[in-house]
């Protein structure tokens, strides 16, 4: 990387643009979050070629959190189908926040795979003997798409399920209504282990670059998932991956997105780019407040919009 | 067009699959739209390069109904500029029916263009001296993307006025909420007026391809809008134009569209191609019914998804 | 009155503890309200034998407001029968605010006859050949109750019909929903102009004792309403009569009430006596502050409880 | 009782007009509900000198279900004090049914006491060291207001637990929205095994008498509470008793009411009366078909209204 790359001039050019903004503030649902330095601000980039630029502090690591939501979805496509996933979990926009009760009058299906309740019944769809089988299939296809072998944080899952009623009453609230049909304690268990799955941003970077391969990891060249799958996550990233956000993010920056709560981000532009992007100090919305700065900087510069 | 031209033996194959569905309703809710021949189905597809292909009742007219929308919302945003219009109307799916009372709560904005709520308040954002000035400059656009100067269907808009309820309940309630200054019954005037013009299944096609092509119209060369608002209004169009059905239209579909009650549905991919349908037929969502299974069959043998 | 008469110690004790008070606001939705003189405040108590004790600005002219729907609603059940009426406006509390969009969704019934919705419904079913004879008719009743002829203070009428953009929505939304079936601007002429007529704390209190008295003027001994539509009035007036703090009201005080945004109130307990009441400052809610709280005291005073 | 009682006479006319009616349907939600023979009604009533007349299946037991409701507010009431419960708990109307998700934006508390999740938060607020305690304390009340000693159906209680997905959400969301503090596996047992006390229709009317007689059982002449508790809880019943149809129960019948989804209803009329029922065929709004059309009747014939 030399000053003459471009890509790597604009990644460095972002990062020292945004890294001064301090606005924003730490998760506080749960305590280890809380402990995040809140300077810290990575990005990378990385090209259908497998080519990987970074900036910042792009090797910090943090839990996946909501973004994991994405792979799960994924896996339960690829074990299920899209009818069958869809008979269970809907795919429209909520209009409303990522912990909404949003559950269709006559169906109870979670309003889409996105939010909280919807990623509770995903879990429950893909395939496994045990919750422990489940949660193995889910982490073995995020480390195939990030290229390298992820784990988990105990600390933040061991928090995650101290806090989690709001979570339980969801998942109540669906076995109610008939569309989660497995076991809560077991799929929260799934659940909220996923969401501890530690990252980088240049792991984020390379698992969007996957789904933005039609499922290829451009890196390891590994078929991760079909094309079809991939093409279907992406479109209900960009439908429903920001919350009632999604159509602002969709005009302003123009590729299917998804957030963490912990400060991660994941972009990814078919057969053009996948980035990732990392840091903790979040806005109004929940989302990174560096990292949704810096897509919107970055479309701009690199007009990458899907449409 | 001969048998060996793969596009119009797509289009005929589709036609002849679909003619012999007579399920669905015609709209009701103005006696006009009741006298439509259910029979009719007409579909088009124009080039990025300008070249037309049709089948079946292609130039057959109908009022355009909700697809007037798309082509406010280009002028408002040619107007106004991206943030002004959304200080006053939202992007973001409501996750409702067309006609939902869904103002956002803190700033009565209505939740975005598409629905009707949105598209009174746009039609209030279009510049011009008068009622019959800002129709008159709405017309002038549709009537550029289509390559032709379109009319109005003065009873349609006879019954339209006389039905129109609903309509001017919204716009009451969004004078009481501030987010409609105009005057309701000029600001209906000019909204109900743009629904009544009169089009076929190749103005559409034409139409579409127009914002496919980045606003110039492929057929007549004219730039008709700025390739920035092409861009934003096939965003909201992708995120909702298809109502609560919007999430799974692009997953099925895949490319950004709108439809009317009338039966009309246009359909388009940037820099690929650009669809116009006609069907009188609804189903439950009051979106044309073989016009939809015609976009679900075309997306499929031509792999258009946009993502 | 002497010293020696209870009823008028109270009264005269409990305007001196609450006359200082001088929170709350003065009603800005119309200008003619903001010229309230806000340290006014009168109260007065008419027993089921007619005897009036008054205390403050008890003769104080001001609108009468929402305790018209009241005395509309009562005509509305003479004319009509309670069942007619009742299949055109509901009887259950709609838990929200006074002007909440509350229509049933399978019927397009507002809640109750004491939101603006039902209200507006209410006054279509009084009988009359036009909007003039109806609002008579109204104004006769709340004359006979009263006993004396009371008159509209046209300013407040010219600026109620002005601002009146959020019943003109209500109206045009029970249009479209079949509830309304009587023309809106004419029926928003009967409601705006019932809502104008004057009275004083005297008069509301004459008017309570006359719904405590099974309709009959306890002062005038004329029968304005037979027992069984004074019955029903009490009742809707318990469970709906203050919105969303009906609940705490029939705990903390316990008898059926009506408040009005000029600051007037009502209550009255069977057999027992009518309480009117006037202040202009209001609380949160919108009811009048030194008056709630006059009742709060009396009620504890008095143990007037009606369960 | 001879043919000349008068209350005896109508007890048994009412009861030979509605046995007939075999309309409506066996509570599904538990097995053993089902098990009810849908030919039982029963009917007593309790005046405030002690004195009983029944009818019918008076003798026969089932489980008590919501009707519990009423006397765990009045022990967290007695124990708490007013002003602390309502903290904790609302006491407005929800506008909907009783298992309704019906939170305070700013609060969290339920709407009311009567509601599922009302009734869950106020047995969390009876005072005891443990669960068992707490249910102890609520089960001597109800046996005290019985003038016997009530007992668990342990087959309805065990099924009740098995089925309580709905509850268990309500409470998970009231943890997580801060409302209900205490463990929410302990508060359901409490709240479950309340509502699987067995009583009769005698005994039902007791308990509606000791309400009526501001807290004396009028047989055993035990006080079981304040008189201002007993007001209270009759104030709630009457706004908040029969879920969404409380505002015409009033109207219709016009004494606070409750009622059990195995077919009891109480209601009770202050100083009047104390009225039980039991039949366990159910209407659409989960009432007791022919005890709500006897209350009708007998509030007709006996002009009861309390307003």
């Amino acid at each position: 990387m030399t000053e003459l790359d471009p890509v790597a001039a604009t990644l460095d050019a972002v990062h020292r643009e945004l890294a001064p903004l301090d606005e924003g503030e730490l998760a506080g649902y749960i305590p280890p979050l809380l402990l995040a330095d809140p300077s810290r601000f990575g990005l990378a980039v990385c090209s259908p070629e497998g080519r990987l630029w970074s900036a910042g502090d792009h090797a910090e690591h943090f839990s996946i959190q909501s973004i994991s939501k994405v792979f799960a979805f994924a896996l339960a496509l690829a074990d299920r189908g899209l009818d069958a996933v869809l008979e269970r979990v809907g795919c429209e926009p909520s209009g409303e926040r990522f912990n909404a009760i949003s559950l269709e009058a006559d169906t109870g299906r979670p309003d889409n795979p996105m939010i909280n309740a919807g990623a509770i019944v995903t879990c429950s769809l893909v395939a496994g003997d045990s919750a422990a089988g489940r949660f193995g299939r889910i982490l073995s296809l995020m480390s195939a798409c990030a290229g390298r072998d992820l784990t988990v944080d105990e600390g933040v899952f061991a928090a995650e399920l101290e806090t989690a009623d709001m979570n339980r009453a969801l998942g109540y609230l669906m076995r109610s209504a008939g569309s989660l049909t497995a076991d809560v304690d077991e799929t929260l268990w799934v659940y909220l282990r996923q969401c501890a799955v530690l990252v980088t941003a240049d792991d984020l970077a390379v698992m969007a670059a996957t789904l933005a391969c039609g499922g290829v990891n451009p890196v390891t060249g590994v078929r991760t998932m079909s094309s079809d799958v991939a093409r279907h996550v992406l479109t209900v990233m960009a439908t429903c991956g920001m919350y009632d956000a999604s159509g602002e993010w969709m005009l302003r920056v123009g590729s299917p997105a998804k957030s963490g709560v912990a400060g991660g981000v994941i972009t990814a532009s078919p057969a053009t780019f996948g980035l990732g992007l990392y840091s903790p100090l979040l806005d109004a919305q929940g989302n990174s407040l560096r990292s949704v700065r810096a897509c919107e900087l970055l479309a701009e510069r690199f007009s990458w919009h899907a449409l």
